[in-house]
């Protein structure tokens, strides 16, 4: 495996692309190319979680696919929460459309590196989960406003925010951390705490699914109080709405990033969940309905074995 | 991840060890350390395949633990079957004790980094397949044999051998194919094709299972042709013989050598098999009652919660 770290722009060290490419082998895809994936981490546009990073990039990088994380445009970078108590000034370098462009740049570097790393740039699906899952969506429902952008094959999204207009519409259905939270949120994705309908129109997802949306895997709780489930609903419709290949999996418990729901992306006991963690399986198998690595039917030791020969083993009579 | 290569002795290119030592985050382990495992890939004593390497590597790494893969000495080293057609020669270098001792400089090395690399140095695996289930099996059987090894905290065995007597006596059993094989694989690992009854009990984990041996999980299928089950078999028996905590998983059908039974291990589909995949999910259960991560019952921002502090939300009553 090459791991490496590689920075989108010249000047920033907060927009990385973290890189997991499988090594190849004669034994296995011998040369052959692999679909890939790109991973958004949450982190409501404050940060980058790593608890929504390094694991699941291995997690899916297990099931045979390369897998890279990209930290995007965030309000403080990669160095955790700002502390939420104090004033926060605008930081134009992550407003949006900032993040989503960096879901673009990571996409055309992944294609720019796809004969090197043996990837099949026709096959590299985004991934994110909650703000992750966000960014992911919007490039998923927008890549195509840009010629340059490569179209994503897939769209994996884990609890993700969707459709702003409604987040604003229920605000008022939030407690009062999770209502600050998202004005401070708003804050530093958008540069106000009051941003206009068409502000919100602009960056909700569920609004913009086409016909040019990618194939989408959802999941996500019910009972998540940070993120309403009725985020993947919305989104869930508007792909059905437009015959957008998708598949949705709500589990009834379980709070907000939970991740993949095991001990690998844990802080704590309390944030796994038995159930959850079988979303991971679960888009492993639609994932590769898509994603099958091509492999042959048959190797080549079977192939010569039903012709009679036994490879590099001798004259087997001479043997009996 | 910091994923590199490291030779186990100065002045041999073809025994070493490749680490994949998952990243450290303030998010998730915060500094703590998590157990490892140590993985042989199979090839009959005369490789190392690829196909039981980092792939195996990334499915226990997705599962929050370090891992690493051995190459230890084999009759070619890591390029690949030599032509068994043609006469070999006696290489000293590969021969037993030296596969063995391989996994115990392994063990050493990793011993040696766990403060480095996050290592819980009382938490280290061995994990094998085929060959080097039986490598792996003979490490755990056998450490105590040397005051220096560290004693494995569990064994991981895909189709392994265990029992040479066993694939002695039950040699004409084979089809001529494997016979051959094992004849040569015999050759590459005892430097004869004629081992005495005392080098085959030297070499027999099986008969080497003792109250030290640690907690073992085994798997094979019935239907292997060339590593009749039986070896898995006769070392399940000897383990409940001696009290020492086992699993073990049969599956009816699947050939011998099928890895991970999915994508991830094969170069084609004959090498996949939905029903013998499910081991490493098995596997994963079974290990972390023993390998849990040391994690905290709550998160630190839920025990605010419940004290009523809102960390760095600023005080929620003003937003009312």
């Amino acid at each position: 495996m090459n791991t490496q770290i590689l920075f989108l722009y010249a000047d920033r060290s907060d927009v990385s692309l973290s890189c997991f490419v499988l090594g190849d082998s004669p034994d296995l895809m011998a040369g052959k190319k692999r679909p890939a994936i790109l991973i958004c981490p949450g982190g409501g546009y404050f940060n980058c979680s790593d608890r929504e990073a390094e694991p699941i990039a291995l997690k899916f990088a297990s099931m045979g696919y390369h897998t890279f994380v990209l930290r995007y445009s965030t309000y403080t970078g990669t160095s955790g929460f700002p502390d939420l108590a104090k004033p926060m000034e605008i930081k134009e370098s992550c407003i949006h459309p900032r993040p989503m462009r960096d879901v673009a740049q990571a996409m055309r570097l992944i294609r720019a590196h796809a004969d090197e790393w043996l990837v099949d740039a026709e096959r590299v699906a985004v991934c994110g989960f909650s703000a992750g899952g966000h960014n992911a969506a919007m490039y998923a429902t927008r890549w195509q406003e840009d010629a340059d952008n490569p179209r994503p094959a897939a769209a994996i999204l884990g609890y993700p925010l969707t459709d702003y207009v409604y987040k604003r519409d229920e605000e008022a259905r939030l407690d009062p951390m999770a209502r600050s939270f998202f004005r401070k949120s708003d804050f530093a994705f958008l540069g106000t705490e009051t941003p206009t309908q068409e502000q919100l129109e602009d960056v909700s997802p569920a609004q913009h699914v086409s016909e040019r949306t990618p194939p989408t895997f959802l999941w996500a709780t019910a009972a998540d109080e940070l993120v309403p489930v009725q985020h993947s609903l919305l989104m869930a419709k508007a792909l059905a709405d437009h015959n957008v290949p998708f598949e949705l999996h709500v589990f009834e418990t379980g709070m907000h990033g939970l991740g993949l729901a095991d001990q690998t992306t844990s802080a704590a006991w309390s944030q796994t969940n038995p159930d959850v963690a079988k979303w991971a399986e679960l888009a492993g198998a639609w994932l590769q309905k898509r994603f099958a690595l091509p492999l042959a039917e048959k190797t080549e030791f079977e192939e010569m074995l039903e012709r009679g020969e036994f490879p590099g083993m001798g004259n087997m009579e001479d043997e009996e």
